[in-house]
């Protein structure tokens, strides 16, 4: 089982680091977790910039891996039915790629690339936020399928 | 227009420190939200626990002050939903006062005190994470509110 996570754009604010970090040193014992910065084209007009990370996001993504988007109007899951979904799927798939978009989110083809967009909210979090929370939400969905304390 | 949050439980995490600090900083032009910890009873049993941190919130509200409540079965919104109904409520009510409850939520009684329950996501955040997140989704109100740069 191997998790990665593609982040469009880059990790400014220091306490996001940190709080990535704590979660990445929490996970260890459970799976090893990749984080990849791609570059954001976010001056650009959306629909350039769009194109511009689809082309770097396809480049980062292999045939065999299972691809979940982050998307405002994705699934709405507990996190019970994450640690659900996301555990039943790693048994049919080795290797899952989290894929975290930029200011205008992922164009529709890669969307479309994706069987499971999955929404952390209706409320829109920066792409920092975003990873800081995903992170949080796999480390409680480890626990849960663990039923170790930690979520209540 | 004054807002307050009380958060039941302590905050442990020095990189959830550090971003509270930084949202509080960025909203002080806008406004100077206090925020109250009070005791969390979480060693208790679940209904005791309630029961007792029940009484220190209630203690804690004053009858002027519109309460929101957190909780994972509230309303469901986006930020420009939350931004607009934010906004209307200070319109009508000079003091705001969200709660946060313990790893229980809170008892029945505080929710029947508050005509507004706001769910941040379907999923669980640890009350550290749910007042980083509100705080990040407050300030985001007002720079929707002020039509300014920052939410996409």
């Amino acid at each position: 089982m191997q998790f990665k996570i593609l982040v469009v754009g880059k990790l400014r604010n220091e306490f996001i680091k940190a709080g990535v970090n704590e979660y990445l040193k929490r996970l260890l014992p459970f799976i090893n977790i990749k984080i990849e910065f791609l570059p954001s084209f976010s001056e650009l007009p959306e629909k350039m910039a769009l194109l511009k990370e689809e082309e770097i996001i396809l480049k980062n993504i292999k045939n065999n891996e299972f691809i979940i988007i982050l998307d405002k109007n994705g699934e709405k899951l507990s996190s019970e039915e994450f640690s659900n979904k996301l555990f039943k799927l790693t048994t049919l798939n080795p290797q899952i790629t989290f894929v975290i978009g930029g200011i205008y989110g992922v164009s529709e083809n890669i969307k479309k690339s994706s069987k499971f967009l999955l929404s952390l909210s209706p409320m829109t979090f920066t792409h920092e936020f975003a990873l800081l929370i995903l992170l949080e939400q796999i480390y409680r969905a480890f626990k849960i399928n663990r039923n170790e304390p930690y979520h209540y």
